[in-house]
């Protein structure tokens, strides 16, 4: 199956637009619509799958172009950096949009938190407000407190908008990329078409290998997704490699060259202070984010305190004017379960309080990344400080991890932290895969990794209460409970391989109507007998509370010459 | 790979056994010595394998056999009940072990409880005692409280005791078992030993089909761990499928028969009260246990109290002459989120907690088994009540599955579940396969649903702060940290699929001493940058903390000077 495969990864589902309007502007918001049988009204849920139908070579439509340019509040102009070498071809339709870039009027901020603040109800916002249905006046007024972001730069024309806020249903995140030794530019788009067909709210170009620029820039056109990245992964790239010649300039350049391209949220480990980095010297895993460990080496081969932390409002101000998100990066995460809740990474999180603060002086909007790996019972902890020290805004954690003992089974050990603190409050949670620690993930480990995340953030929105969640469990046990397989199947989260499991053992048509499966036969189907006793008390004319209540003893025994066990229903 | 292939699964480990004394009796336990290199001291873990290189024709060595004995309080003659047709040929030497039973001299108790509230530390606690690493007076008096429990058949001589307690290690539980739709006799003890060979401490015989009393024979007599059933299932084969044929009379039979086999618990579903059932009627999914529907069913048709109630002190008198344990059933569990924490699951369970009284009053051990389907804001209400209303007894839950709409990854949504309540004191998970709802396992789906929930189990462990709980993932992350890529391997819960993940990107040899992997590629490792940070302090002769902080900004130049990022190392 390849990712443009939509009706094949969901039988019986097509994808449907709930229309709107914010002021003069029209939205059509995705859902997908998953058709029942047995007079069952279909289910509409929440939809990340993006135009399906579309060359990759030509980029996605430009649906959200005008919405920024009506503002009235941006300038165009040539792109000022473009640091490529163009060292494959660039398909036409790609290159023509790489000319130009948007750019706030000097003076102007245009970002979603100023709007909001100014009580401004974007298209992006009543976009959102259909597709989480929620009142747009709400969604707003989230955003302006700050807890809750729409990455959304003015540069990324063809985005669906998401929101990302713990009064919102809980997201995830796919990372992808190339790395030095392995992987080319068409595996990373088809690997983002790919993991938001199974459900990535947003996806993270990590990549650190060569043709950075140019692999981001297909990503970028062709993602309705937000994208997210770690810009000093590119700057390093710029300096050869060594950390100790970094500069400012450079990554400043970095940052200007992203926001250009439409990235819509940049992970900044600008809480990696010098003073922090002697804490993890005694660690068992010291520090094991690449951007941590960076900027790490760069404060101590200058002994000077990092350039991410003394040019912070700097980077305030390109942010700004492209409305680039922070994802302020959490460098200093515990890598094991021994170094979890430390003094480094708590040292950390509070300056990540401090800096968004900052940012919001400078309407930018702020998430911060959390941990890592944390055994169960440290996890709360973690949600409490960063909802403390940080000001309620959106947390978004890698898993976390919460035994290491299980290399090839992280999405697992993770999915399980990741439930738990999607419950507590994070607003998005970092996916990760089967390979994670081992490999790089290809698309069985993407896809893995995903629905596993999938799971732990749907679990998160039962357990939190959101009000549209559990219809989707409802409607799936109803279908189980009545028999109705297809609809079982086409209502899980990868419904192919429901099918599948279940055609192993029962693979003969038939057994799509059976009353029973192949657990335990048509003699012990609980199910079934289940469906009798109910039946049986409606056809006494009673509620089934009472069907026994009434004392019926004698009619018992009707019951008992009338019924078999099991009655093969082929309707 | 076979379940008999312990040095395959395994690499670099072998099967140790710790000595002890219990009086006169000499006990052995097992344990895997895992092998490390760069001088790392081997790591002992716990060891569910059982004897690995036995023909299934000839049965597991009866090592337990003289423990029994040797108490003086049983007698030994022919089995009462062999309900069998034989019909397969049954090899002559589990054939002879088919001749005669243990049965407590009349007027003895010959429970694990009975002799702990009599003060004797038994062979068996002397061996639970070296297998968790506690005092073996400590393993008596919470056995004496009811607050843990070693299922233990006095008609099991091939067991390796283990303890079921929320003081003790977390443990799981494995289904197998045979339905009338598939599956031979072979191939459920091949699943009984590969379930054990990755971690299962207990498995339940589920068998529905033909041959339910010769596939038990030969499952336990190649059983080292404890075997549950649910003798209910085979009692309904006796009476032609039809539960409102059931009797009493044909019920004990069933267990006196599974008690002279050597069974080590029944799960007993004598909680599902005529009064309950109504209750069930307007779920979204009904009654889903199979036992408890079939008890329903039976209720309803007689509209009379459960002969499982009403017979209850027999059953006690049954259970105490072997040793039996109880499993006390959930039968009104809930089969989806939406019946979660209903008034019917928690009206059994209340009846569950008085049942487990009148079973202490006859000195048998006793756990109550829980749900089910719960979302995760539910699961903490389980165990509370569970806590108090069965005064502690050992909890055993299915997952609990913390969302339904996953069909095919139901070994995740329910490990979440089974982490959290393993966390909160629940003292067996019972595992969920990837077939969940869909099919029945197979050897594939057996190893996913024991991971799965050894990692469940493991993280409860680290949560519960279980003292030899952490030192394997210390013991792994350490290996991570300094890139011993075999150790990390093998100390892995799953070390063959651990080292093809890794070298599916990386084949090479070399790779598996590289001070790199394939994620970040050899330029941006930050685990290498952190080493190098910490053996700059090392070799400055200062503390790692003093390292920064005594202020050594011309130092920062020599070590510019000296250093590569990355220096491979081939050692």
């Amino acid at each position: 199956m390849s990712a443009g495969d939509y009706g094949d990864a969901f039988p019986n589902s097509r994808k449907v637009y709930v229309k709107g309007r914010a002021g003069e502007v029209a939205v059509a918001v995705p859902m997908r619509e998953i058709a029942l049988s047995g007079g069952e009204p279909s289910l509409r849920v929440y939809d990340t799958s993006g135009p399906r139908d579309v060359d990759v070579r030509q980029g996605l439509p430009l649906a959200r172009r005008n919405w920024v340019t009506g503002r009235g509040d941006v300038i165009e102009g040539p792109r000022q950096l473009v640091q490529t070498t163009w060292a494959r071809e660039m398909p036409p339709a790609i290159a023509e949009r790489t000319r130009l870039a948007l750019k706030a009027t000097p003076g102007r901020r245009v970002t979603q938190l100023h709007y909001a603040r100014t009580g401004v109800v974007t298209p992006e916002v009543e976009y959102i407000a259909l597709r989480e249905g929620l009142d747009a006046e709400f969604v707003r007024s989230e955003i302006a407190r700050g807890r809750a972001i729409i990455p959304a730069n003015i540069n990324h024309p063809e985005l669906e908008p998401m929101i990302i806020g713990r009064n919102f249903l809980v997201k995830i995140n796919a990372n992808i990329g190339n790395s030095a030794v392995t992987s080319s530019i068409e595996e990373e788009v088809e690997k983002l078409r790919w993991a938001t067909l199974w459900g990535a709210d947003t996806v993270m170009d990590l990549s650190t290998g060569r043709d950075i620029h140019e692999t981001r820039e297909w990503i970028l056109r062709n993602a309705h997704v937000p994208i997210g990245t770690v810009p000093i992964y590119q700057a390093l790239e710029r300096v050869g490699g060594r950390p100790e010649n970094l500069t400012w300039e450079v990554y400043r350049d970095t940052l200007i060259e992203q926001a250009e391209q439409g990235v819509d949220y940049f992970t900044v480990h600008a809480g990696v202070l010098l003073r922090y980095i002697p804490m993890t010297a005694r660690r068992v895993t010291g520090i094991v984010s690449r951007g941590g460990s960076i900027m790490a080496k760069w404060c101590l081969s200058h002994h000077k305190e990092s350039f991410l932390y003394t040019h912070f409002r700097e980077i305030c101000e390109i942010m700004a004017a492209y409305d680039v998100s922070f994802s302020l990066g959490d460098g200093l995460r515990p890598g094991s379960i021994a170094d979890a809740n430390d003094e480094a990474q708590f040292a950390e999180l509070k300056t990540q309080g401090e800096l968004t603060t900052i940012a919001w002086e400078y309407d930018v909007q702020v998430m911060n990344e959390g941990p890592g790996h944390v055994p169960m019972h440290l996890i709360r902890e973690n949600m409490e400080k960063q909802l403390d020290w940080c000001q309620e805004a959106p947390f978004y954690t890698l898993g976390p991890l919460t035994t290491d003992i299980a290399p090839g089974y992280d999405h697992i050990t993770s999915a399980i932290g990741a439930a738990m603190i999607g419950w507590y409050g994070t607003a998005m949670l970092c996916y990760v895969t089967p390979k994670e620690h081992l490999g790089l993930p290809n698309k069985d480990d993407v896809k893995a990794g995903v629905i596993a995340y999938k799971i732990a953030a749907h679990a998160a929105d039962l357990a939190k209460g959101h009000p549209r969640a559990q219809a989707w469990d409802d409607a799936l046990s109803k279908a189980r409970f009545e028999f109705r397989w297809r609809d079982q199947f086409n209502l899980a989260l990868d419904p192919v391989t429901a099918h599948a499991y279940h055609d192993e053992t029962l693979p003969a048509e038939g057994a799509k109507v059976a009353h029973f499966c192949s657990m335990c036969g048509p003699k012990f189907c609980s199910m079934e007998i289940t469906n009798q006793v109910r039946e049986y008390a409606a056809a006494q004319g009673m509620a089934p509370e009472a069907a026994v209540e009434s004392g019926m003893a004698e009619k018992a025994a009707e019951f008992l010459k009338g019924r078999e066990i099991y009655v093969a229903k082929k309707d």
